[in-house]
């Protein structure tokens, strides 16, 4: 592309900026190009995007290397797809479904919690390795799910809802249990009051949020659309969500719980502005780096052993079956065909898992082959289950006819 | 924030992502307070972005450091904001003042790099130094103008389509002294045949797409809004617009000329979908970014001492004076009035001079004096040059009544 030896200098001025505007176009216009083709074939748009990012990720054409922008470009995908599912999704029909979600949470998280463990014992690691397989079996994607849900427009139905809301539960849960891994793996033990004070920050900032911050917003919506502001609440709106999701983060919680409980605040005001149509493009936008990014992570060369790859069959299907188990369980009250969707939407365990297997590895506890195989698990989790549930929720829930 | 050891552990799952959320959010929120501070005081609101960056950044508060996410981001701002530039411009539009154009890209090069090599010739500085600070002096920053006339609503009018075109002339001019600068900082001599090349190439790419691309667009608006794409054109648009940025970073041009031309390609298909309002939330997300990391480079405390702040001064009015001459010279067909925005408005150089002081530093021939003097410069002339050209317009080309 460089004619000269006179350009190389001039070229280097962005070089770096060059190198990584090249990232972000490669891998959105993979990820475009794997969504669209998957709606072509009637699968789920999703998978082609996460499918994109193997391709052009380190496994097989290693186009573009995940590095620092894009785990940010990733986690800005997910947690604009949860403000936007936040401001999909009234307060009040969340209330509905809060017995049953936080028995599909507890359910969904006990099951797979034990099952890990003992599975981890049973093929002889320690204690500590035991536990962080554990919690990896534990952790929900719910941006997956949401995503899915959003295609097939049933968001906003009684089993979408009991899932988001299992899903904000199951988090809370998931970094308490993710606290005590990491605790067991660095030998520092248990600090049962400092685990209490952080259960407390977590539900408690789940709660101020969700109903002080939705009444607040609901009785004065102008504090977002006040006309002292500018035109559009589009910058105080994002930048509400980048807070509380930066906030979250920093007390342990997923981000993306920070950027929903955003999206059910300022859906509060929609009656005010019809600020959907704003936050539209950059939901367009963002997600697609986040599905490509969980592709990009998969290590297909370090799976192509027998061995590891019967580990890893073993692992996704007792993570598949345990949760599925225990979510339906849970939300059996909902009927046979709803709970059957609710089971199915709580298994994809997507970055959740891959950020747990990472911090075992820091922690000393997940080897190379046991990183490998929870990634591996993750996203073989969120890929098989997006077809699955497609045609659960089109024949029980009632979406749009097959194409 | 955390309220036992327990949570360390937990926290440390999202911690960078964390921090690099919280940067994200500081910068977000700063940029619009500021922009909403200088609205309110009937002044340029990138000007009160630029100042919250300085407030925000290791100058100040320090709440903030400039890093390559943020470097990013700042980069994917002012990409967006020539894209919207070109979504708002026709390439007939920009025909008619194509001659005036190429006088004011020349001249407003010309004058500058002779004074600029000339004074630091003149203050003691070798050679391959004061080619250096005649490139920084030659380069505009067309995202600062832009801004401005956008937010005066003349962006279309005949001073604002001049701007634009001498900016992509002035560009391709900048980039080829910067080679020869860069050539001479390495003692690498020059390549005429290289250089020619580059030339060609920039040439080539700027008049392929120009006219080439638009011509496409406008016989075939199917290829971006083909009814077998899913509904929106939006990603489409973005990923001609990231794929013409990297392109033109990796010949040597600005970014931002790739960007424009992406743009001006799609403005030829608005008939057929009013695409603006999709891209609307991209370019007020980004921009903000881009004019606070503009402010966070600056560096207060290396500027405290008389002699530099003296330096400082000479060069700003240096740079200021001849840019100015040059480019109302090149405008003198326009009329006292026009010519006299033009002149203005090719003034500010912004991230340009910077990104040339940097190269200068790599190149060992700009010192941390000089470097932090021609950062000062491109940031003073960009925060004096928008009021400036606010009254400008507002009395010669007849913008909004002054509130």
């Amino acid at each position: 592309m460089l004619p000269g030896d006179m350009a190389l200098p001039a070229a280097a001025a962005g070089g770096e900026i060059a190198a990584l505007l090249t990232d972000l176009f490669v891998v959105l216009l993979a990820a475009k190009l794997g969504d669209e083709l998957f709606k072509r074939i009637h699968q789920p748009a999703i998978v082609g995007e996460i499918l994109a990012g193997v391709l052009v990720g380190p496994s097989l054409l290693g186009l573009v290397e995940p590095g620092e922008v894009l785990e940010v470009f990733a986690e800005l995908g997910v947690v604009f797809l949860l403000f936007w599912v936040g401001l999909e999704t009234r307060l009040s029909e969340m209330r509905e479904v809060g017995g049953t979600a936080l028995g599909v949470g507890i359910l969904g998280v006990v099951l797979p919690f034990v099952a890990g463990v003992g599975f981890a014992l049973a093929i002889g690691e320690g204690t500590a390795t035991a536990v962080f397989v554990g919690v990896a079996l534990v952790a929900t994607s719910v941006g997956i799910t949401s995503a899915v849900l959003i295609e097939l427009g049933v968001l906003s139905g009684r089993a979408g809802r009991t899932i988001l809301a299992a899903a904000v539960i199951d988090d809370i849960l998931a970094m308490l249990l993710l606290a005590v891994a990491v605790g067991l793996g660095e030998e520092a033990g248990f600090d049962v009051v400092g685990l209490v004070a952080t259960l407390s920050l977590a539900v408690g900032f789940v709660l101020f949020f969700a109903l002080g911050g939705t009444q607040l917003l609901q009785r004065q919506p102008r504090l977002l659309h006040t006309p002292r502001f500018s035109e559009s609440p589009l910058l105080p709106a994002v930048i509400l969500c980048l807070g509380l999701a930066a906030f979250a983060a920093h007390i342990g919680l997923a981000a993306i719980i920070g950027a929903f409980l955003a999206g059910l605040m300022v859906a509060e005001t929609k009656e005010q502005h019809p600020i959907e149509d704003e936050i539209a493009p950059l939901y367009a936008f963002f997600p697609p780096f986040f599905f490509a990014f969980i592709g990009m992570e998969v290590e297909l060369g370090e799976l192509a052993d027998l061995e590891t790859l019967a580990f890893l069959t073993a692992l996704t299907a007792l993570a598949g079956a345990t949760k599925y188990a225990g979510a339906r369980l849970g939300a059996r009250s909902l009927g046979t065909d709803e709970a059957h969707v609710v089971g199915l939407g709580m298994v994809p365990r997507g970055e959740v898992g891959i950020i747990v297997a990472g911090l075992g590895t820091a922690a000393g506890v997940v080897g190379q082959q046991l990183f490998v195989v929870i990634v591996g698990m993750s996203v073989l989790t969120t890929l098989l289950i997006p077809p699955l549930l497609r045609r659960a929720v089109q024949r029980g829930v009632g979406g749009p006819p097959e194409p």
